[in-house]
């Protein structure tokens, strides 16, 4: 289009738009079209006829398309159309028609209109074009048009203007999953992090016997132990966050192959200026749209460090519920809150329920990361045709995790209390300390009081003066507390 | 319990049963307890105190325990009432009503109150015990008495009698699987089989070039190349359905750890028995309750089965997508159905939509079964707590591949057609045919003719006979369709 | 070829077959050559140019094809030199020479003329024409031919005669799993079920406190718990021998896509049946060439089956370690052997490592079985692709789990003592024999005992009594042991 | 010990070092002992108890510890050597002698003393101990004392001093896998990085038609295809680097749990500056000492970038393959390398060898990375006890992607060459074109077009005339060189 043309069409005079309510009092159906032909959709949704056809060849499970990713699509739709009407190529009151509309998408306010599912093209073509549906008609409406006739915003013409869904669902896909993040985990995780982190300054000089294989070994305080969780913690947050930064390029402004046809030229680092705009975070354009179309690697890569995260999280779990067995038959270091009965059978169960929660949430996410991994890898030439199985899974991944870390944080790392008595006789019958004495007496002469302490069930103190050890020197080296500390000087 | 008291309480005199429908009109909350005690729930639903605990300790994520779980509970509850009743540990009044809840929970009535998410207690605990309560207090109202009262019929000594949600769990989900495996699943293997097989059938004498590693090799029919895919398929199902008879085996008499403990001898049988009645599937009891309440090997063993299904169907589904692709510049052997518009920006385009939701649908499973493999893996002592995510995985890959076999049969496989002329034109410029002259001039010869073709860009036999083959002796043996029956004679 | 040419050649006299043993004197390398050219192969070897060609293209990694693989390979050559000859296709000398030389390669005595890597040709050619290459010349070396002539016994035309890689490696590829499975895997799990019976009978009566969620459970005997372990594995050997069964079809006689192509009429049958009588084990040919080519899907579900019993071990050796722990600060009911000291800095220490290295290689199997998994769905048309990664880590599995539970069997579980005095001592101090109480005075009113015995650290008999449950209802009800057999009559 | 003492000890004189090179020339056994007793050692080997008695139980499958792990540990115990000697806690002549004999195993000369399985101690202690025994003993050797003796050099006192394998042993995971991503992986990823980089240069120019869902699409050029590969390899390796720096930071220091008992204040961060120094990578000692033991987190999240970069790689082989797809019924845009026959039975036949050979690799890495998360999550406690399994996978992983790119790259892609007819003809042909009139005619009536072209087997060109399209529009619209480049202005 000529810079005159464009002009022009900028100032266009619009249609006058009426200030009407989302919702469709229709029944029954009306007919709506596409290049396969007409079909009838049910008068009540404003979705045209690609979103019917998709809802009949692709009615598979439960799963539907995650309302994030519609939301999603509303920041690029609004971005589009804003780009697209200061440029001329829409009339200013066709760009602010659609960005109106695409802030009731933004908002949620029309994601009943939404129904597709997961199983549906790989391409998420037909998510897009539910988009593109229920933007022109929304338009239509506050114009006063007939829904159906696309006029006056036609869904591929305007509302899809310089776009393909094959830039715009990864784009969407990239933009949901940060929003996901940065609203949802990261906050849940710095709260779970802060959390450890008090338990840890708040039993920093309680002594334990630690273990390692199972197995006693030597002494350190519960809040090192607690440390550790928290350092866990904080590596797997540092990295899923530098991890996600590879999301903020979008691939907006590819089009069909990446090449992107059709769009004008800067349209792809002008939209997404737009959402960074729209949305407060730093998006820009992709610098390759060839690889951020034919690939899904940063969601790939995002979703294998949320698989870390659950590694690290099923560790930290699996450690409250041992620490939390018994009460009388095990470790019992830990008091679990009792937060539900345990047993339908046995009366005055109490078990670590937030914990096994924690646990399979940890499992669900490897086995949702194994999805993404083998989708990831079987994109073929221009595009990866995996992508609602990618956008889902990750989804599903950020979202587990987000609330079972405040779930897990509120119903048991706040509420967790010390057994201090079962931690002050263990450490009293613990043998392991004998390390200590190990560089005094040797190796080798620590291990013959090590195994008689075992076999004659002697304290390691007994054990240690029977063989020789003169209990100044025992008393000297084998302080439990010091053996936490050993950098402080004797 | 003696026999003479037995027979009393089975002789026992109810209160009256009134007719009442489903529902409660009450607003606002009532109060419930359990061991841990008084709590308020919803006056409008008829699930009591340990439920509530459970959605208010884990509302995490989206995913709900499967319908299908109570449904099988259901089951479970109507013959534990049954059984208790016959044997005179319930007085028949109650075992009836009991039994009469039961069915509203089978046929699904009762759906809304089972809210609880997948993420809860590893042992599906909190899900017993809301099958529990919403039957207790669905019969209290049955009988006129007050919700909460557990007076007559009390959740854990009455509806839970002789049973523990460790050996309940396993079992509904023994008998969930089971009823989705043979209700959907397998129905729809067999009818994809069949549309696969008679096109198999249709094809039986059009001759192809075959390929290996991507490159031509020595033709095949059509036919044959789909008798391979129903081959896979049917040796998928004798494999799935004899893996799935391991299911038959319910832990239900186990209790608590598996000694039966608060179960009378033989209740395990009795149960297993009902339930087998009831369902028209030959349940029976599992011979060791300890394995079948510590680990869930039958699942896992399952979920591997329904993964390898899914392996079948990526390749069958991965074939389709190749040879429908072009169709200009693709393999475009087949015409595939166009039930959408494949593109938001380029006009006219199709895209083999059923295949890739099916391969996404296959890598789903692949996920979901490392899922389940990981928590099959990690039972400890007498419970594996792994259990909600385990069913629900299972069920998840079940419902996808049974309705995406279904869509991905009605809406592509019986759709296709053969592109006739592809095919023709394809085996006239074949070279691979010159394997059949091998036997004939050795391999070295045959190779030295076909890099010729190739080379040369010459048809094969212009190659042959260049290089000295007699015509006669070409059209002798290199004649495509008789190659794809060498066992024919010539 | 005509029935009375065949006759003729069955006659053919051939040279004289000298007595040579298995090696080459040659040193630097001499001229080989295929359909590509010529090329240097070191003299020292019997492998020819293609041979050559892989090792120069694929030396990858440290990963060689495994030798079971050539052995299986030499019943293959063997059994088509036999049926060739038989038939007339070979002279009977030649049919007798191949065989022989291909008894030397069953018997693996030509091993290090198989020094192919597992990174190659994804159909296994490569491997097969190593196999064919060093036949020939070893079979040319007993007649006092010159090496690299392919005469009188050519690599292609005559010990590959009527076959194709497509159908050898992948008929290989099961006799080499069917082996392993037979002659290692099988006899293990025997011997460890059998070990693991032989403690469930020796510790029938002890009784000892069970564990649900890691939590205080009622009681079971020791014995109980150790013939889950049993039926664990016997419902893993039973699934994969009948998974097993599925290799035991051959796609021997397909040739190069299926259609058998180049193989005479009832080729595959004879094949196979000649495979079963040197083997001594029922191979079939496979009903459907083109599955059993295009897909691995046999291998597959025994990779999945393998993965199962992995599962099942997991558990069972994660038990030991816990069960094990200690020696202080554990639940230490299992005393482990010393099989060697257990750190280098804590002297006296001695850890699970037997269970350890199970855990591994557990997870190393679902590693493998992930791979298998992915490369199972990657097959296209008439051929799978991934044939070389998925027998290598079918075998590495077989392997692993083989070994590993024989020295799971022998250093662990054979010599694991009880700690009675442990057993004895936590069941005294269990509350959750309470359990037995619900019955006779209610859930409720057994949890309220039950949190009191908790909150107010006393034995479940002092709770219950200063509760109102009479000493003589007590003692009747909760008796250990007999909880451990609730159906025998009380 | 005081600094008085450490001060005499630094200056003590110690034996005559002997220049005597490696090796033992006794034969039979002779004896050794630790802390359970005296075991018979090969009188050849350098090795101890700890060590024999590891071989002896743990024997299990071809599985070898890493030799890059003993390098790696050569480092470690001629840097605690060094800290150990300057700090004056071994004297001056025993700090060198130990320094010395590790430099003997940085440098792989003592490979062949280190046979341990990966199948051993979930700690890796037991390859710890084989350091700590065969430096011991070497060095006794180097002062002319008896083997065994463990005088004048002790394997635990001297050797280990400071040290547990607890902390050590990840160590030299860390730093085995740096070396092995530095020296082999990083290098390989860049120059496969570049040879694609010049094929996208060089074909900058050639039009090809894109496919998106495997169907024509809009055109692109094959530089710009090219380009998307680059890209995807730049980002995998950016991940990669950043994700590997995680390892720098070095467990040492920690000893047992994590608290550094029997290390001096300021070991761990003396240690790891003295290996920074020997190996010239930025090594620092681990912030928090209980994560860096408790868990492998680093490793898990390097295998997931390993994998990822796998994922990448897949795509990129898998392309090419089908490009080169053919040579007449395939896609056949690019021709491969032939770099040896593909077929033992149809000659001529040339297959996508590497490629194949990379997917495998792939997948495998995919397999070992599903091994390394599930080992990773499985920490208790103080100590991560499936360090070995992790160790060898991301070894393997490393050492496999390395090898693979780099023949990928020489025999592959480098050789690659374009296919320029098929191009061009596919160009002419192709339907997709259409797209460039959609937003001068509007989509509904450019799909009508295209529709046209494909139902009545017309060129675009003509069936968009015979639509009412002037030839000058089209002309001028639908060029496909300019269509590559829709930024350019028109």
């Amino acid at each position: 289009m000529r810079l005159k043309g464009r002009l022009r069409a900028r100032r266009e005079r619009g249609p006058k738009i009426k200030d009407v309510p989302i919702g469709l009092s229709a029944t029954g159906t009306r007919t709506e079209s596409d290049s396969l032909g007409t079909i009838d959709v049910p008068a009540g949704h404003y979705w045209g006829a690609q979103t019917q056809r998709s809802l009949i060849h692709f009615d598979i499970g439960d799963d539907r398309m995650p309302k994030a990713v519609y939301h999603a699509y509303g920041y690029i739709k609004k971005a589009a159309a804003v780009v697209n009407g200061r440029e001329g190529r829409l009339p200013a009151w066709k760009a602010e028609l659609i960005a109106r509309v695409a802030d009731e998408v933004i908002g949620g306010r029309l994601d009943s209109e939404f129904p597709l599912y997961v199983w549906q093209t790989g391409s998420g073509t037909q998510s897009n074009m539910n988009v593109n549906e229920v933007i022109s008609n929304r338009a239509i409406q506050l114009t006063g048009g007939r829904l159906g006739s696309k006029d006056p915003v036609h869904p591929n013409d305007h509302v899809n203007m310089g776009q393909s869904s094959n830039d715009t669902f990864v784009t969407a896909m990239h933009i949901a999953a940060v929003t996901a993040l940065h609203d949802r985990l990261f906050p849940a995780l710095s709260r779970l992090r802060d959390a450890a982190a008090h338990k840890s300054e708040e039993w920093a000089h309680v002594v334990k016997v630690g273990r390692t294989h199972l197995e006693d070994a030597t002494p350190l305080t519960v809040g090192q132990e607690w440390s550790g969780y928290v350092a866990q913690i904080d590596d797997a947050a540092e990295h899923l966050k530098a991890t996600a930064a590879g999301l903020d390029r979008l691939a907006i402004g590819g089009t069909a192959v990446g090449t992107g046809l059709n769009a004008p030229p800067g349209f792809g680092d002008a939209v997404a200026a737009e959402i960074a705009r729209l949305t407060g975070h730093p998006f820009t354009s992709a610098p390759n749209k060839f690889a951020a179309q034919a690939s899904c690697d940063p969601l790939v890569r995002v979703s294998a460090a949320l698989r870390t995260l659950a590694v690290s999280l099923f560790k930290f779990a699996n450690d409250m519920r041992w620490l939390g067995s018994g009460p009388r038959t095990g470790l019992h270091e830990l008091d679990l809150p009792s937060n539900e009965p345990g047993s339908s059978i046995m009366p005055g169960k109490v078990n670590p329920t937030q914990a096994e929660a924690m646990l399979m949430v940890a499992v669900q996410v490897v086995g949702n990361d194994a999805a993404v991994s083998m989708a990831g890898a079987e994109g073929n030439f221009e595009l990866n045709a995996f992508r609602p199985i990618i956008i889902d899974n990750v989804l599903h991944s950020i979202r587990l995790l987000s609330d079972m870390m405040d779930h897990f944080r509120g119903f048991l790392v706040e509420g967790v209390r010390l057994n201090t008595l079962k931690l002050k006789s263990d450490v009293e019958r613990s043998v392991m300390m004998v390390t200590a004495l190990s560089p005094v007496i040797g190796y080798d002469e620590a291990a013959r009081i090590a195994h008689r302490a075992i076999d004659e069930d002697l304290t390691l103190k007994d054990a240690a003066i029977r063989s020789g050890v003169s209990e100044e020197l025992f008393d000297r080296v084998v302080d439990p507390e010091r053996l936490t500390r050993p950098g402080v000087a004797r």
